[in-house]
């Protein structure tokens, strides 16, 4: 066994793709009986400096969080730009995307590790400072 | 809100469709820092009597589970016949494919509920005692 890469193994959140983030919060919260969310809008380019291919991008996403236990279930519904989620959303309609692992001590606050060849799934690598994003 | 149709929000599973379940249970293993899990074989269908299309299937599956505090990481290869699982192997080859919450006195043992369109992911229902099944 080589040396783990992850520094726990506590999956934070579970990340959906969606079309129609409105229509699918508000099934989440009643199946889950809890209450609507509100969907959130990622910063502009020049705060996120956000890369498609090497390139900035225009790329948002909505976003809404469902709070469970340890993990959340965020819904996203990406707009604007190319990017990656939206490669998803085109390539595989609605669907699961990522699970999120809290990482110690990151140098970017949110990353994604794109492990779909090697473990099956995006990984998502969260600062763990207490934020939802 | 309507009546919320689960009885609990706690996710329990992560499970994700894979081809080739010994080579991304030992990359999991790595990453987690975790030993290489047993794989097993689902029961054959006189056991299950597993359905596709409404019609009795040969489908099985190779199953490897990461336990991580209150949630697994399922890793489901799907053989022999016809399956939901294969389905998705073919259309969108490794990925996510569902994430599960127990429920008590469940009729079934497990069940899946098709989610993809309302909610943007399948369920799994999970009989709350104790299995990993």
């Amino acid at each position: 066994m080589t040396e783990p890469t992850l520094g726990n193994n506590i999956v934070t959140q579970v990340g959906i793709i969606v079309r129609d983030i409105e229509t699918k919060a508000r099934a989440w919260s009643e199946i889950l009986g809890l209450p609507m969310p509100n969907i959130i809008i990622t910063d502009t380019v020049d705060k996120t400096k956000a890369e498609y291919n090497g390139k900035p991008t225009k790329a948002r996403a909505k976003l809404a969080f469902f709070h469970m236990g340890q993990l959340d279930v965020e819904l996203i519904e990406p707009i604007d730009g190319p990017s990656t989620w939206k490669d998803q959303l085109d390539q595989h309609g609605d669907s699961l995307h990522h699970i999120a692992f809290e990482i110690k001590d990151m140098q970017e606050k949110v990353a994604y590790l794109d492990g779909v060849a090697q473990l099956g799934t995006v990984l998502e690598l969260l600062e763990n400072d207490g934020n939802d994003d």
